[in-house]
């Protein structure tokens, strides 16, 4: 693990994956809005959750479990919301679609809410709701997954990581964008404290028995992740809450499956127990700021909190608060001008997605 | 703080708390809707939002800081959204009637979302998803507070405890009610432990230079509560971006005061430094089940996630997870039948605004 890290122009990642899902059948718009959603994570550095994952996506594709042609319908709605079912897509082109309709709701109703159903993992949340931002408005995403989280007081796991993103405007100051999963730490960083041998902190997961752990190879072993908050003391109960929210809204509001049941990401993964709706759920959420207040006050307003939070007094050995989407906005400035440091382990893997689709990579 | 603690009939309670609101000149509606939120507080457990507060709200009716007959008004509205203003009404009478207005939307338009300026504190917000709930709607709300909590890396309080609620019919299981403030633990825990002498755990507080402490003293005297989640390691930026999102919805979107400039709640409290909106914030929401899916359906399911839950492996010396919603319900069960226990120092207070106002008690 302590190999070269190479560097890739963002845009040739971004081609190499168009490419590739255009190779497995999914038509040229899908596949430029597909190969978005992953370099928007790459650019944003949530490294995980971009061309790191394309040999999933690929994998699937290729063993028919994910349909690359997808006709994506509007089952049920009212003036302001919808129930999508995405015909077993690519969450990566069902998202863009549905959170589409939902800023289309909103723009004639105020608010527009798309819960999705019969869909598979869509990316990075954020994604969504700065394209909510493009159209001047609040965006709101949501998804559940593949269960990796023990409820509280629970020795299993149960829950995804149900991240949720919400993004608010600014005028001269950046937007503000949360996108955060809701448990403590993702599971990829388990996976990091185990390669480099380190011990992880209390809080972050429990062993197969539910019992606290620092080993990180316990919690992979058959342990759990906590969600955020970690034990009770500590308000383990609330990011727990919080995913249960999110899996609700986005499994069991839409007719996915749900909890223990919501399928896996990858092909080696075990399938679920059974089977309770139709692949994994989205729910995504746009709020047209005028509808409520004008927008340009609005925006000011959000530029002086902007303002306020950042001249906080700053705790000792810190450089004081920052405002959430700082480090994505960092990250994607930096990358934009010098590209994207990918781990031997991704480019291996993206050599052999090469290998198997035919489509040249470097 | 040993002294001998008092149960009173929640009935004698809720009638106190009417003739009180009468007295200071809250219509006899209004002054019953107001005592039916400090009751839903009492019977479900959270005893400091419940008549332990009866005194503040007194106290700033009397001192003509809040107006006791307001005109609340819709000022800007789209078939799914309204602001109101709440005529700077008390929060237990402003809030149900916005909440009103977001479940009166949703019916007609699928979803309805209400943000609220110009208002002041509305007790708990699970009473307002509880209210969506007999509708058989899926309830949201949420409020900016006063001042309390640390960002991340700020040594200072610049946030409020902003709680979020939301809440999910069952169909033979109870319902999912998640009530939670966005901060690792509520002020009052930290007062509790000053008072039995005891000293905190790491992750609730930071002192006034902005360390982390395990002193309650210092987190009173001028330091803060933390964020869920804590310190960076914990995922506190997570529970600190939650807080500023509901603060934005609530108090940026509404028209309302925020952040630092959110009006305190007590007489004794000092002004903010300046005055940026109208009155504190909240947000309402409400979604029509049928709007997405079939109910019976939808209810269904959530009995099954409900079992899944509860059928969740215990951990070491747990009973097993439960669910968002259960201790309330608990409470409610025993306190309707054996009444409220109240601390000598509130039954004191409850003395002192009966002395004032002239409403006998006890």
């Amino acid at each position: 693990m302590t190999d070269r890290i190479r560097t890739f122009p963002w845009q040739k990642l971004h081609e190499f994956c168009r490419d590739v899902f255009r190779r497995l059948d999914v038509p040229e718009a899908d596949a430029r809005v597909a190969a978005d959603v992953l370099s928007a994570a790459d650019l944003r550095g949530i490294d995980s959750h971009g061309v790191a994952r394309l040999r999933s996506y690929a994998d699937l594709l290729a063993a028919g479990r994910i349909n690359p042609r997808p006709r994506v319908q509007i089952v049920r709605e009212s003036p302001s919301t919808a129930t999508v079912d995405g015909d077993n897509g690519l969450g990566l082109v069902v998202g863009p679609a549905a959170n589409t309709i939902a800023m289309d709701k909103a723009a004639s109703a105020g608010s527009g809410w798309v819960a999705v159903c019969h869909t598979n993992h869509y990316g990075i949340a954020g994604y969504y709701v700065l394209k909510a931002l493009e159209r001047d408005m609040i965006g709101w995403a949501m998804t559940n997954t593949t269960k990796a989280v023990a409820p509280l007081w629970g020795a299993e796991r149960v829950l995804g990581t149900n991240p949720l993103a919400i993004a608010f405007p600014a005028k001269e100051e950046p937007p503000i964008v949360l996108d955060m999963s809701t448990c403590t730490v993702p599971y990829g960083k388990i996976e990091m404290a185990m390669r480099r041998g380190e011990t992880i902190p209390v809080g972050w997961a429990i062993d197969r028995e539910g019992r606290p752990t620092t080993d990180p190879t316990a919690m992979l072993d058959g342990g759990a992740l906590l969600p955020l908050g970690g034990d009770r003391e500590h308000g383990g109960h609330k990011g727990y809450g919080l995913a249960l929210a999110i899996d609700v809204l986005s499994g069991v509001l839409s007719g996915a499956n749900w909890g223990p049941f919501t399928p896996p990401f990858a092909l080696r993964q075990a399938l679920p127990s059974r089977r309770v709706g139709k692949g994994i759920g989205h729910f995504f959420g746009a709020l047209r700021i005028d509808a409520f207040r004008d927008p340009e006050e609005f925006k000011t307003q959000v530029d002086d909190f902007v303002r306020t939070l950042r001249s906080t007094r700053p705790a000792p050995g810190t450089q004081g608060p920052l405002v959430p989407g700082d480090p994505e906005r960092e990250a994607e400035k930096e990358r934009t001008r010098s590209g994207i440091p990918l781990l031997p382990v991704v480019v291996e893997e993206l050599q052999e997605v090469s290998r198997n689709t035919g489509v040249p990579f470097d």
